[in-house]
């Protein structure tokens, strides 16, 4: 029996046999990582932790373990991967029959950790999930052990067929190599044709819940059969599952689509399509304040605003190349006139159009065109969600067009952009995350000198702005290096907003030019910006985000005018008169109803302030103020608080505490 | 021989022949009169002086005679109709072997009075346009007559047939009846199939012009043989002719298309399709002071902003009814996940979908739906002229759902709303047209009480207002009556933009209700209306009638800042900035010209102000400010300068004269 060197990243090498396992060497390396340990990468290989050394190591050199353990982003896909695993474990012991189809983990998705996809022999009820999560738990108490096996195709064929898994054996036929890795849970009928790597046994999974069902395709094509999708997650811990539940119980609350409804902002009707969206007028107001303080600081920021047509001919798509590229995600070719035009999925060719409309030279640039673009996308139905997912938004789009001198200063103007947009709708925690190309050179566009430069400039822009960001290799797109900024929102969830991307795609494709200082024609360096992202997104997260309790400069209505008894209506209206002129959204509530039931109408609709009217407030011209959140906060002359209102306005304060305090003082 | 009374309208009865024609009728009824008149109209026809009464007369009773006379829209019809023919014959006369095609007279069209499509032997250029209009000249001098004549259809075919005229022998095929009314003008090659009236000789052709040449097709139809169209007008006197072509050369100078380009304010390409506009920054500035004005009184007007998606459902436009009657106009459906799109013509069912969204009440209403909408329509390219003849624009669109009490009220508003904006935008005539049912009932929806009220509403309106109108029968649009309104340009032009219309179809077809005080639904009224009508079109209007000067408070570039050496130029570049930091639109021209030719640059864009700056001016912290349209009017402290321009701004001065003077006084 021979022996090998094995060793943790930066640590001494070890001996041990060469058929000892990862878990063997890693109790020999380290005895508090191996009880920790999930799985391991071993070179390049993520591995069970009982994988037999000599079956990994191809030379004869030392072999480093890295162990994948709790609170990673590897080591939860391991557990929740393994804990889809355990539910197809336990719908096969509940239902046996059930044809299985696949069974990830989702680690990007805020609602859901995994799922498993299911042709049970009676479809599945809510009620089943209770059952199923049970059985899941007594499974999991036993410690049994996921184990994993290599074995001849043909073989896999026969045993899958046996067990009656003719999706399974489809995803063999297509994916499989000659050699065919499968998993089993020992003691469990399930068998899974897996990649794996998996937990060493049951026991580690002891916090997961299953949360909901939903109807899925084969293949997520509509022409295939239908199943029915389970889905669970999983956490490390039972205090994480119980935050994570908590959380989502609060983003249920906040779910955009119910406040949607509930303050009249929006609605998607399917008879006009899917992921089409109606801003109401109550929508339309904070839409109005999105895109005039956006509109003024562009302005500031030295962009030139314009619009472009939502369609063109599809002969600018061929150049584009979208038509090779993009097709997919757009809806088909109108025709007219012997023509085919497309809707726009995308706003670039447009500003490219405008750029080209004149020779430019060195003295024009930088050239920033700004525009908020309606654009259209063919997104799958199923992927649709409320605002976040649509097939009609408008982004908030831009493209500046540079000379390569000026790229620092011009990112370094987005990102700044950025962060104060971000905090002036009341985003605190903002990351950034810039995206360099993968080690594959070949699948990017571009020199190397291009690309050098311009991560260069980015990583200029960060540092000078001290700003801490996470880099991530591969994840640039093939045209060019980009950041991207994350928010996250008052119940700690992230969104991906802004992206600022090069592109040394399009000035190529279009030929763009501009005349330098030594009267030659260059290529100018492009960047897609866009800072909300999308204006329909964006207000998905900022309704949830404030859970529709907008500050007074977003609200749609900003003042409810309550008068206690119809003799007071006249004042009222006087006084809705004087803050309408006065450019506030207000509503006069003049009906024949108790105030109780007035003041609790403007409550639910979270109406900033009330303004309650009675005998002595008409004879004095005052007014009895009730804030959202905090009730009474006193009676005042009228003028005063006009004044407040207007300041909370004027200064966009993302509460109406301490102004209000201030004025009472 | 029998004789036949006739009479002028509201005049005494005179016994004619009745082998008179109606020019002998004329004189013994009024010798002046009889001495203008063009053609009559006898009874419901239009008809020649040269007819006979026999002919015209169905029963026994007295016959009205009405003569179409010089300074009315008939006469002009008619003279206009007459001079196309005299056209003809002058192009047949030069160039034998010429087919002819149709030749009608245009009435509203600014930049044309009437046209004749042509295939000559050899293909005309604008050179030959003087030659044919002298030869039009000769033979009108000649006073030769127009003659009409009835023959029966296959001797009508006979003789176009032998002159080879095949287009004028397919329009009498399809069109003509047994009987055919065909036209001469003696002396001259020429015959056509025409309905008339004419003038009774070319003597009565006395100020024409041949104006200019263009491709068309017979029929309008690109598969059809392509033709020459000869465009020319025609007035009553040479005086009017001259003043016409004198606006014509101003207009020509005002040019929109010509404007756009020099001063960089959009841009129409065909590689992205024709008919779509490219807002450039400069242009767009402007659109964003059209509409930040807009939404401000929108909302100050109690409309509600919404937002809708431009595509839908095919299966809406069903609904709608746009697939049955206005299917032509739209660009064909898209395709995705098995269902058909259509990109929108018309906002309206959108809004209706948000009136859909809830169930509304009577306390609800008004419910004041607008929006900035862009609609697409497939309009034949070669209707298509810069920004007032396109294929994708933006409606200032509003739809008002209200009770039938409530119109009178609505109504007053959006008159109102009209002549504001109007007014702001420095357009003083304004003139109103009332367009109601004709005759023919059958061609109308809604009942015959909804008609009245309406109509009932818009004229109390209008009243009320003490608002000049004109009423034109049988104008309305099938499914309600409107008030259109024109104003006129600079130059005299008018252009009609509003349109404010009763829809009794679309709450029909759509179902809309409203819960009235009855508790029982009703169905409520929709009022279509815009204002602009469409904003391309209306920024082409308004780039024409400043003659791309705009006032202040629409400039895209504001102030120029020009310093006279370079040493001025960190004094510029603050005093720009600090103006920037007001909030106004700057340009300054730091480069190394001499002075005259950075004044000649902001003159020729037409920028309001310039300040000039030199030594005395930084030292002293001045301004030297030159003003576009009246050159140099002072030196004057900085701030000074800075309020002057705030308060054209903020006033929204059409001129930047009166406020300068109190400045400078």
């Amino acid at each position: 029996m021979s022996e090998i060197n094995v060793q943790l990243k930066n640590g001494e090498p070890v001996l041990v046999p060469d058929s000892a396992t990862v878990a063997e060497a890693l109790k020999k390396l380290d005895r508090d990582l191996a009880k920790q340990a999930l799985a391991a990468r071993v070179g390049d290989r993520e591995v069970d932790l009982t994988a037999q050394l000599d079956t990994l190591r191809p030379n004869g050199e030392a072999v480093q373990i890295e162990p994948i353990v709790p609170q990673t982003r590897d080591g939860l896909e391991v557990l929740r991967h393994s804990t889809a695993h355990l539910l197809a474990a336990a719908v096969l012991d509940l239902f046996p029959g059930t044809k299985l189809g696949i069974g990830p983990a989702l680690l990007d998705d805020p609602r859901y950790g995994f799922f498993y996809d299911v042709i049970t022999p009676r479809a599945l009820t809510e009620a089943d999930l209770s059952i199923i999560e049970k059985r899941m738990k007594q499974i999991a108490s036993k410690n049994l052990a996921y184990r994993r096996d290599e074995i001849p195709k043909h073989e896999a064929l026969r045993v899958f067929g046996e067990r009656d898994e003719p999706l399974k054996c489809e995803l063999i036929d297509e994916k499989a190599g000659d050699s065919v890795s499968v998993y089993y849970i020992d003691g469990s009928p399930f068998i899974d044709f897996c990649l794996g790597p998996h937990v060493p046994n049951t026991n580690k999974l002891r916090a997961f819940k299953l949360l909901s069902l939903a109807g899925a395709y084969w293949k997520g094509d509509a022409s295939q059969q239908q199943m029915q999708r389970i889905y669970g997650t999983a956490f490390f811990t039972q205090e994480e599952l119980d935050a994570w539940l908590k959380q989502r119980e609060e983003a249920e609350k906040r779910d955009h689509r119910r406040l949607g409804r509930e303050l009249d902002l929006f609605s998607i009707q399917e008879e006009y399509g899917q992921g089409l969206i109606f801003w109401h007028p109550k929508g339309g107001a904070i839409r109005k304040e999105m895109e005039d303080y956006l509109r003024h600081e562009l302005l500031v920021r030295g962009y030139g605003l314009v619009f472009t047509p939502h369609i063109a001919k599809r002969e600018l798509w061929f150049t584009s190349g979208h038509e090779h590229n993009y097709a997919d995600s757009m809806f088909s070719p109108m025709e007219f006139e012997e023509q085919e035009f497309r809707i726009k999925p995308m706003n670039c060719p447009f500003h490219i159009g405008i750029y080209k409309s004149a020779q430019r030279s060195y003295r024009d640039l930088p050239l920033r065109y700004a525009e908020l673009g309606a654009v259209y996308r063919a997104e799958l139905s199923g992927t649709l969600h409320g605002l976040t997912r649509v097939r009609g938004f408008t982004q908030d789009d831009a493209h500046i067009f540079c000379t390569r001198e000026m790229v620092r200063a011009e990112i370094l103007g987005c990102i700044d952009f950025a962060f104060h947009l971000f905090e002036a709708f009341g985003f605190k925690d903002i990351k950034v995350e810039l995206s360099v190309r993968g080690d594959d050179r070949s699948a990017y566009l571009g020199s190397d000198e291009d690309w050098e430069r311009a991560e260069a400039a980015l990583v200029d822009a960060l540092n000078n702005k001290q700003i801490p960001y996470q880099r991530i290799e591969g994840e640039a797109v093939f045209y060019g290096p980009k950041i991207d900024i994350r928010i996250e929102d008052a119940i700690g969830r992230t969104w991906q907003l802004t992206t600022i991307q090069f592109d040394f795609n399009l000035p190529e494709r279009f030929q763009l030019e501009y005349i330098g200082e030594d009267n030659k024609p260059h290529r100018p360096i492009m960047i897609h910006r866009a800072l909300f992202g999308s204006m329909e997104r964006f207000f998905g997260v900022l309704i949830e985000h404030y859970a529709g309790a907008f500050p007074m400069w977003l609200a749609p209505v900003q003042v409810a005018v309550l008068p206690i008894t119809d003799r007071i209506n006249d004042y009222a209206a006087e006084l809705a008169r004087e803050l309408r002129a006065a450019g506030f959204r207000v509503e006069a509530n003049l009906r024949s109803e108790k105030i109780g039931a007035k003041i609790r109408d403007a409550q639910l609709q979270k109406v900033p302030f009330m303004l309650v009217l009675g005998d002595r407030e008409m004879e004095q011209k005052t007014v009895a103020v009730r804030e959202r959140a905090r009730g009474d906060i006193g009676v005042m002359p009228f003028a005063e608080f006009k004044e407040m209102a207007r300041r909370l306005v004027e200064t966009r304060a993302l509460t109406n505490n301490n102004q209000t305090q201030e004025v009472q003082q």
